[in-house]
């Protein structure tokens, strides 16, 4: 993409280009060169900016109609040509570049148009650049996705809670350092997902509100000489306002990195999610079954089973934050304005979109189709090591100071260790009452995972109540999105 | 920093600790290896957490006093501990560590908590976890910094504005492809950085709110299995509201990414500004002037005057970005709840708060003190290749289409160039006449870069009356955050 | 790719994949889920593997006929199969995946394979998996590309040293923080590129060296269970050894983060060359002239002529240093041994490696065609600020400490200032005088740049004669690579 | 660090700096300012390079002598100066600067160098910048490294080997895709990560020889104009030759960054090394026992025992990663030659370097100490899945297509499941020989993970005997490295 206007293959669509025939080519003495044409083109991946570029296009025409420039025959012609456009792309992007086909989208564009429109096309670029026209169209673009991007956060909450409420009392071990803490359940954890993702989302929308912004009327770098009504054109581009700095508004890609964060942490956060269902559905861990849907076999091992949609979106999470690096490096000592560097952020930020929606409607598949074996999360769960805090509480509970009560505690788990059975409540009844003269040795029979669940009935806990609590109102928030 | 509670150095400060002393010790047969000892104190950067300790630690007891484990004297007694230490302290980290140096900023608070308040501050652990002390503290720490962060960009953005106002009509050559296109002014450019700025201050506002949660209450990670109403301690501590999910709570750091990301693309922002002013600055650029404070001189090279103030400015961005990297990778692919790792947050994340807020004062230092060389700029905007757009524009107004306008106005200038001046306006008038057939000549040698500027009078154009207003609007908005 | 074999696809080429015609299907009930079968297909970009692939396979064959596993017959059918479809790519990849491709690289060498040679191509997999084919198909086409990075980095290092031979006495401005410091020459600041190129190179070579080495007998991770020679088929592989460890060997991807590094550390050095010869090529300093075949000019502005072969240039560093990124962060945490993440660092390693061919040609056709304009380097170098160092370092000659002489000329330079003349050169004799009485006027008006140029007659220094004999060097260097 | 020289406060040592003092200060009006001061001081820093300056100093003072600058009197006060700051400093770093300290370690080294041997010192600038001081310091500080880093890779090559001899029939399962998948040994597993550790110490070593080389005699940027022998002064440093190019010499860092890639290359490495061991370590895999000096245990959960080791060097990776993108940030794009931006090389560079040495360090030490739990091992490996693959190669040693004989074996599974029983080994003779027509029932039932390890007896194979032999060649080469 040169900076601004259109290159000259407009003068002769679908012929070769040769320098004399390009409007800039009147100072250049030799034909670019082949390697150069090959690493600049960008039609092959911009091409689907073509719906927002054509609708950026209308509204210029229309503001150049109020400056003067276009006539009211002209207007006509262009937005005749625009709908015939639009009519036969449908919301989709044009084929994929063959030979001959134009550098950019804008050439694309204005090719198109000056055939169906005739000269009233080549007025189109007064006042009006490529480094504008590409960075509205980004924005329209990334704007275009929000509602298919909310759909996908609405979709993997909504599974995220109906996996959390249908399995609130699946207790399991809950780990830190990756050790077995305290009792948790199948539901807990999953909703602890899906409060990153609410954040996430919120990020999302965020980003996609700052970036509504309209740079049309920036020119080539110092603004459009016309008499041209810039807030206008962003209300009818559904924009919220126009940008207050040309320079700014071509040069500038704060956007982009923005999104690359938030598809990052959103990867980070899939990451997180994937390894810890990927140990779950192992033999060691063993209470999460991934549908047959989203697993593979081995040709060599028929015994296997691999979660390859849970590694995938593991692996996606290095993809996004790649891109968002290479985001940064791009615009690191970059000056102003527009620099033919900044086509380079297009590939990238695709990509990262493209990624992060595949990542959503997996992960949502995966959640609303895992099963649970609730034998092997028992199993799990009667581990008396989990309860060895709340053994503590107990005597707390009955007016020892926590740190006496820990240490109690610790000498009983020794002596049951020692005598060869890790469960504590195994322990004949006298020596529970040596250890633990305070607390009758029914309350330590008592103790189970399940209780000590029941009793984190605190908002945010992992008592099965405020699970389900939860999980409700995200079903709620989720159905919101979804109209 | 272990995972809960406090570390048995408690039971005899500023002694030796020995595993038999470690609350946690009572498992373990030997004492833990010098080398992990070493890598594993926080207590040398943490201890900045302190006042974020004090705070949320006396929030807590509060709730304990609730939740009826603490009598009301032994709350008094915390009380007067916490006041105590926090008048010791003043608002500063305590002193860096020597020999015998608790492990981190929660076992100190504790262990001076216990030499003040006596066994009361035994309890205050019940129920509560260092995992959610730092998360905590991390969110109060970042909060803090909030109204100081604020002051930065307004000083900065104060800076910009005054220097756009004060050289809104110095014209010099807009850029793009690192190329002269057409005339903007000083001003202007300046501008166009306070957008930028803008739009960072705002995502740090934005994150700022978004991490204003409280995860007191948490507990390890299933929760505190009391009777604490985690929302009034939310609002005690001043913040928005509690958290939803234990395990989210003690285990996600998107919060320490998003702020790091802020502050990386800030650094980007201001590399591309540093970039920009220093070759400004430079021999042939020329037109700003860098206060002999923002520069040093050469021991070797007497005529130097290197611009080390924007270089280090510059050089700081890529440090902001590694360390985003770093909070990225930290967190990729690692299971919840809290794990160990989580504890290499805070190096990068200080490193990156103290950069970033160095650069934006020493930034509004630069902005505040550049000179002007009003000639050398005006040297360069008498560069007529800086007038081509405009005279095709003038064309276009005479009724020529762009396209048409755009060939008189190329062959206009290669006959300049050819007859040895690059300057078309000095051609005689009957040449002037010959390729501009349209124009009267005195259009053509009334044409110079001031009047190119003032053309561009829309809404965030060049001309120095948008310059001046958006400088206006921008000194109030600053003036707003200054109170 | 799943991990191990060939999958069922196999069983009925052409057809739709049914479960119970996947190998793998045995233990599943339900069909892969569409999105995972579009998020996990790899054959449109592992499809560039089918050479190596190709020649893995005949190399596997070899050695199970050895192990018995193979009759002669067979062998000879699948070598013939092996030799049909060689002949057949000639080279290239398949062509791109249409409806119903296979899913990776191996499952279409096998089914071409099954077509060709018949059931013999069943025992293929004994003792062979797709992890470590893949391990062994990624080292092959590395190796394979590195003949043409050679001449790649050949050629462009014989463009610099072209250039540098030719401009060894077109004296510049050398700079340090963006400020003109002392002489040099274009010739010696095209070397100290050519210096970087060649320590890419050597690491490229190193890298390349040490991924030279066979997977093949790894099995799936364990090792085959076979009497299999593996160091002969690293040798009819025509690498340098067998891998060590099977885990290893099929779980580890160092060598793709290495690969990434060399090249993004190459893309960084572009970018800076990249950068000087942006700035060079500018209005400002404009002794640089980029060939038209390598820029571009503007529809909107008819003065432009824009170094868009240098600023993607530039901007392709952010590519090849996001890339990297990836591939750490796609390995950081994972276990061992394959992973389906891995099946992720192909697209960007791809990536990385044609961004990185792309970029070493486009450079060289830059360096090879650009022209100088020896009168705008004349008069930046005319700038008597340049010799400032060498007037001080007379003053040394005739016995003067560095300190005193640095002083005497500061004192002689401001003087020059006020005098309203920055030449001190210009000065009356008189003034010389008294400012550096121990100096006859004569030298000091005989200083100039290419004098200062000359007295750097050191090994790497910036005198003419050093250049071109470093220049010859690389010359020789280039020339031996290129045959 | 001012560019070239040292700086003023040398004139007057101790005293507050004026700029009247300063040796550049001669063009300055007004003094620097405070944060620009604070930004841009790197003695806090810098000063760990103290050793490697003064040697540097050494060999420039000898060079000095040899081109006439110094007679042998002043050469002999040098040298006795730079003796005395020598032992002085013993091989540590200077004291943590305090107020009025130098601002480098130029000036730090200079100033010493002054009051010790007076005005000769003030000679030792002649033809010397401190862009090639520092270059040449950070080049002799890392190798300095060298063999330190060479003995803590030897020392974990050592545990490493160790604990696999120990451990090579300590069958566990081996896992691809997170699943059991074929039986390996603690010890085969143990060796995969010696093989990455092997590489990444080559890569160590090469970049360590790549930057051996010395850019004495490279001035500012253009070269020393004195009749110095460059490659002399590289031999007496120790390096293997001169620099060519005194641009790239003083205004390149790649040698910094590839450092950083080895390191994080290094450190991913251990990252899976570590999640591996954290994993075995937990209670669901249970096979691996940390070593109490290796883990931490908590004060509210008293059956805690965390591998802290483990996941701080997991953490640690990270840490890695983003210092080794801050590296490539800070060059993209960078014009040359020196910029201060460059100053930014050291924080990271240090910090990578201090990171990698302590996670060797604490690697080695959990390794050398790690139990087994043979029980929990055994129980694992037990698991029939783990034979389903070579229960097809005994089919295929028996003539069976590999193919036929992985669906006989399916079928085997899939009825052994429905007979709620997952070991097919236990089925009834008769069962067996009708899935198994071909096989003798003794054969399947004698069928266990020891005997498929065995069966692995291939180069780099699971079987206990290559396991030993690995091992043991490993021994030998980490002795060599010790000595």
């Amino acid at each position: 993409m040169a900076e601004a206007g259109i290159g000259g293959a407009a003068l002769s669509p679908g012929a070769e280009t040769t320098m004399a025939e390009k409007l800039w080519g009147g100072r250049f003495q030799r034909p670019t060169a082949a390697e150069l044409e090959r690493i600049s083109e960008s039609f092959s991946f911009d091409r689907r900016l073509a719906g927002a570029e054509i609708r950026g296009t209308r509204v210029h025409a229309h503001r150049l109609r109020q400056a003067g420039v276009l006539d009211a025959a002209e207007l006509a012609a262009l937005e005749r040509g625009l709908d015939q456009l639009a009519a036969e792309l449908d919301g989709g992007p044009p084929p994929a570049p063959a030979a001959g086909a134009p550098e950019d989208v804008h050439t694309y564009v204005f090719q198109r148009l000056l055939a169906a429109a005739g000269d009233a096309a080549r007025k189109l670029q007064t006042g009006r650049s490529r480094n504008e026209q590409v960075a509205l169209d980004l924005r329209l673009y990334l704007l275009d996705l929000r509602p298919e991007f909310e759909r996908h956060f609405a979709a993997l909450l909504t599974a995220l809670a109906g996996f959390a409420e249908a399995h609130a009392e699946i207790v399991i071990p809950g780990y830190t350092h990756g050790q077995r803490a305290q009792p948790i359940s199948l539901g807990h954890h999953a909703l602890a997902y899906a409060e990153m993702l609410l954040r996430d989302r919120e990020r999302f929308e965020q980003a996609c509100r700052r970036l509504a912004v309209s740079p049309l009327g920036s020119g080539a770098l110092a603004g459009a000489p016309l008499a041209y009504d810039r807030e206008l054109a962003a209300r009818e581009l559904g924009l919220e306002r126009a940008s207050r700095n040309s320079l700014d508004a071509v040069g500038d890609r704060d956007f982009v990195a923005e999104i690359h964060f938030v598809l990052a942490q959103l990867g980070i956060h899939l990451s997180r999610w994937a390894e810890d269902w990927i140990l779950y559905a192992g033999a060691e861990f063993g209470w999460l079954i991934i549908a047959d849907e989203y697993a593979t076999g081995s040709s060599l091992m028929p015994q296997k089973k691999n979660p390859d949609a849970l590694e995938l979106i593991r692996g996606k999470a290095a993809r996004l934050a790649g891109n968002l690096m290479q985001s940064l490096v791009l615009q690191k000592g970059l000056p102003l304005a527009y620099n033919r560097d900044l086509q380079e952020d297009k590939p990238a930020l695709f990509d990262s979109l493209d990624t992060a929606r595949d990542c959503l409607a997996l992960a949502a598949g995966v959640a609303a189709s895992a099963g649970v074996d609730a034998r092997r999360a028992a199993r799990a769960a009667a581990d008396p090591a989990l309860l060895a805090t709340d053994l503590a509480d107990l005597l707390v509970e009955r007016g020892v100071a926590f740190h006496a009560a820990h240490a109690q505690v610790g000498r009983l788990i020794a002596a049951a260790l020692a005598a060869g059975d890790a469960d504590f409540r195994a322990l004949p009844e006298a020596e529970l009452q040596r250890f633990l003269p305070q607390l009758p040795a029914a309350d330590v029979r008592a103790l189970d995972a399940a209780r000590c669940l029941a009793r984190r009935d605190i908002l945010g806990g992992a008592a099965p109540a405020q699970v389900r609590a939860r999980a409700r109102e995200l079903h709620r928030f989720a159905a919101r999105t979804d109209n």
